[in-house]
């Protein structure tokens, strides 16, 4: 079998002649991959993964009939492509998978059963990696193989990824072999990382970062080249989508927000250029980033885990000084003007890993101001990030709990209610009792609908139940949740255990009537 | 009225000539406390709170019948002694507590809703003190008064705490006023300590700790004299209580814990000598520590919230290095053994405040082995730490999640399960669905009861809820939980909705058993 030629494009971007001697193609390397091997990929949200490996896996299958006979415990940081893993997913390539994910087909396996998925923290991934929990079956203790994509290789042999660095460092430290993708078609994206490796205890060491840009670490992830059993040329794009454009509902939860930040900034409790923000993905933090673009708050910074297009009208408005992230994951027109507009964005970009860049230690530190999006939020202030009806899982818990547990602001920010086939607000988004619980009542400080803004700081579970059903939830659920709380107030007070009254045979009686008859609105009276 | 004379015993602990002057009874400061104040208090689960000053109070509520007239909101860094903060609320003078609390008195208080009680992780309750956000509605922004125990005063003014450091730096920075109770029965406790004060964002710095030895700060607290009001010589013993010695069960679940450890080191995932302990209050806590005396681990560490009688044997025995918390809580017996053996303890260990004793980024950095008992812990690896049958108050959330979100190995220890009036089973600890959530699957590594020890790392919620019954429920409630997780299984993957099944509607049936018919053993067939 021929080994490929190197082209042009790829000598001026792989700078260690030795590595040029491995180049191959992804069929050269499918011995790597026998049934059962533990496999890591690059990536994270989408952006990063690799993707010619994958492909021809895939294909493979496909092409051989290989359906549920090879199978794999894949390990990324976060999610991949579509067309990569959930591509696996369908073609039952993909016994385990953590720490997230998404895709329609991958979700389906997982809620199957033929997926056995686990969500972890997306800072604690890595280090729970690095410490052997993962790979203490087996005789190795190391993952199989790991594919990284890279932008370029430095002389030294270490790689510059591209749009994330994810769990990249912390997965080649676990790595027996290494296949390393070079994207082509993607710019060289060195000098945009901040790349740190992952000790152990006792041997850690504090993230001397104290603000938004500093640098702690190289601009390449280290590479031992020896366990690189190959080199493969890419020119595959990362694929992501367009965004949806905010709606009303988030402008309005935008609008009751600023209008908070204002009202701390008044009484001195945040700095005029606020604290570092950190935003969810999805539609509402699209219009939060937004609103800040339209309000008076300038010399703005982000510490988030995904940066999105909405950032790049942050900074060309000029009111974004600096951003940090794990990833930058733009839709094909964000990543067409972040391309096009190079020289203007690099130099106020980094990216970390995850571990960093969703550091309990560093959010906790700079006082982060932390947003996200739940399935669902109780009266108590507790909220669902992962699983509807407390057991279907959507994405995984990713890093919301990192930066809610650690934020200076715990914000979860929600429609009060979402449509269902026959009832515009069949689904309520405030609950009497979440039915899996994420982030717990110890962890927010704020919850926002498009109703209003309910600031539960300091308060008792009682007083915070009164302030959420009246502020944050939907007109036609107010009364339905105020009865519950009352009646549940009134029951567990004369029986001394009303500390957070609760009717705990009736707690999803709300999710019963959306189950049984199509809206949590038919819910018969407490 | 005539200012008390300062005793030789006092002036050979306060340094400082001007806070002499300011010696005073506590009449002298009645005035300072008028209905409706923010007092702070210092002390950490039951050492080193001031005790003259609110027994003072107490004693004038009762004697002027001034019940429910003079109610106080008390910001206390955990509990206090029973003598004080529960007698209080006995004479309905709370009106507001956090972060946590032990006592009848204040329990019913809590549960009958006349106190409103917010528990907070430890670690977060003096940062959001001094972000503002426990005294936004207030004009001053600031706590009325705060009174601290001190052991020594020194002579730039600032004090020595004496057992416990808690929350007093941050309650000393949100004074208005300051009153010093002088506490000349216990002997100082200078050297004992490692004081840091609390930054804001966006300056707040690395804690420079990488052993549990480490100091980054001064051995006294700071204080702006200005703001102190008065001096209260004190004679007043921490009132604590003996230890319940552990019992067959405890000291199973503490030999299961040891052989676990042993294969870790075995494996590699753990150095000979561990990693920094954390270990949690109670029987359980204790036989672990006693079974660690027994075991061939040598040159311990710990990293704790609170250190009790038992590692007074550890340290003898030879095996315990090092120790640092926040608190000392010993038993009479044991503090007479501290005060008569200092010598030989002062030199191993360390106070500090407990925003640094409980830090996710110190828990993490060392690596800490992570050991608590829950209410109860579901099948999928959430526990309950706070709420019984979801309502019920116990003491609130202590450190419990500070310590399990970050350490390197999180261990929930409890018995599997507990008696009833009417059976010595009637309430199992491993149930389908926790009833209030504290700390979530994505935390946990281990779960241990007397039956056996369930290693969940890296499982899938499936797999977990198999191995958490088979290895850890107790042998009347096995069949009944695999029962509840089959169905559940069966139910929820036939309707793709199966990655945490759940029979939402029945969820709390064994709970329901235990309220309806005295035994969680009596629920219906699923």
């Amino acid at each position: 079998m021929a080994s490929p030629i190197a082209s042009a494009a790829l000598k001026a971007r792989v700078h260690r002649p030795s590595m040029l001697k491995k180049l191959c193609s992804p069929k050269d390397m499918l011995h790597h991959f026998p049934n059962g091997s533990y496999i890591g990929w690059s990536g994270f949200t989408g952006v990063g993964y690799p993707k010619k490996m994958p492909t021809f896996l895939a294909d493979h299958v496909e092409e051989n009939n290989l359906q549920g006979k090879l199978k794999y415990s894949l390990f990324v940081g976060a999610s991949s492509g579509a067309e990569t893993e959930n591509r696996w997913a369908g073609l039952d390539m993909i016994e385990r998978r953590a720490p997230h994910q998404v895709g329609k087909s991958i979700s389906k396996g997982i809620n199957e059963g033929r997926i056995n998925f686990f969500d972890k923290h997306l800072s604690m991934f890595p280090s729970d990696l690095v410490y052997g929990f993962y790979t203490k079956d087996k005789p190795s203790k190391k993952l199989d193989v790991v594919i990284v994509e890279a932008t370029e290789i430095k002389a030294d042999g270490s790689i510059v990824p591209g749009a994330s660095v994810g769990a990249t460092p912390e997965l080649i430290q676990m790595a027996d072999k290494i296949i390393i993708e070079v994207n082509t078609a993607l710019p060289s994206f060195d000098g945009l990382h901040d790349i740190t490796m992952c000790d152990l205890p006792p041997k850690r060491k504090p993230y001397l970062i104290m603000g938004v840009e500093d640098r702690i670490g190289t601009t390449s992830i280290p590479i031992d080249t020896e366990k690189v059993v190959g080199i493969i040329e890419s020119d595959y794009q990362d694929v992501t989508m367009e965004n949806t454009p905010a709606d009303q509902a988030s402008r309005d939860i935008a609008s009751h927000l600023i209008e908070y930040f204002e009202h701390e900034v008044k009484h001195g409790r945040l700095p005029k250029s606020l604290l570092p923000l950190q935003s969810g993905i999805g539609n509402i933090a699209n219009a939060v980033i937004g609103g800040l673009e339209q309000s008076n708050f300038k010399n703005l910074k982000v510490w988030t885990e995904v940066i999105q297009d909405t950032f790049l009208d942050l900074f060309d408005s000029g009111k974004l000084d600096f951003a940090t992230a794990t990833s930058i994951r733009f839709s094909p027109s964000g990543f067409k003007r972040f391309y096009g507009n190079w020289e203007s964005y690099y130099d106020k970009l980094l990216l970390r890993s995850q571990q960093v860049s969703n550091s309990p230690e560093i959010i906790k530190r700079l006082g982060v101001i932390a947003m996200n999006t739940p399935v669902e939020v109780d009266i108590y202030a507790h909220a669902n990030s992962t699983n509807v009806m407390g057991s279907r899982m959507l994405n995984g818990l990713g890093g919301s709990a990192d930066f809610l547990r650690n934020a200076k602001y715990s914000i979860m920010h929600t429609p009060s209610t979402r449509p269902t086939k026959t009832d515009p607000h069949g689904v309520s988004c405030i609950v009497p009792m979440c039915t899996h619980v994420d982030q717990t009542e110890h962890d927010l400080d704020v919850i926002v609908t498009e109703v209003g803004l309910a600031d539960v700081r300091g308060l008792s579970p009682r007083e915070r139940a009164r302030v959420i059903i009246d502020k944050c939830a939907h007109e036609v659920y107010r009364p339905i949740l105020k009865a519950y709380f009352e009646k549940a107030e009134f029951e567990c007070l004369r029986k001394g255990m009303g500390h957070e009254p609760h009717l705990l045979w009736n707690a999803f009686d709300m999710h019963k009537a959306l189950n049984d008859l199509g809206s949590m609105q038919k819910v018969q009276p407490w």
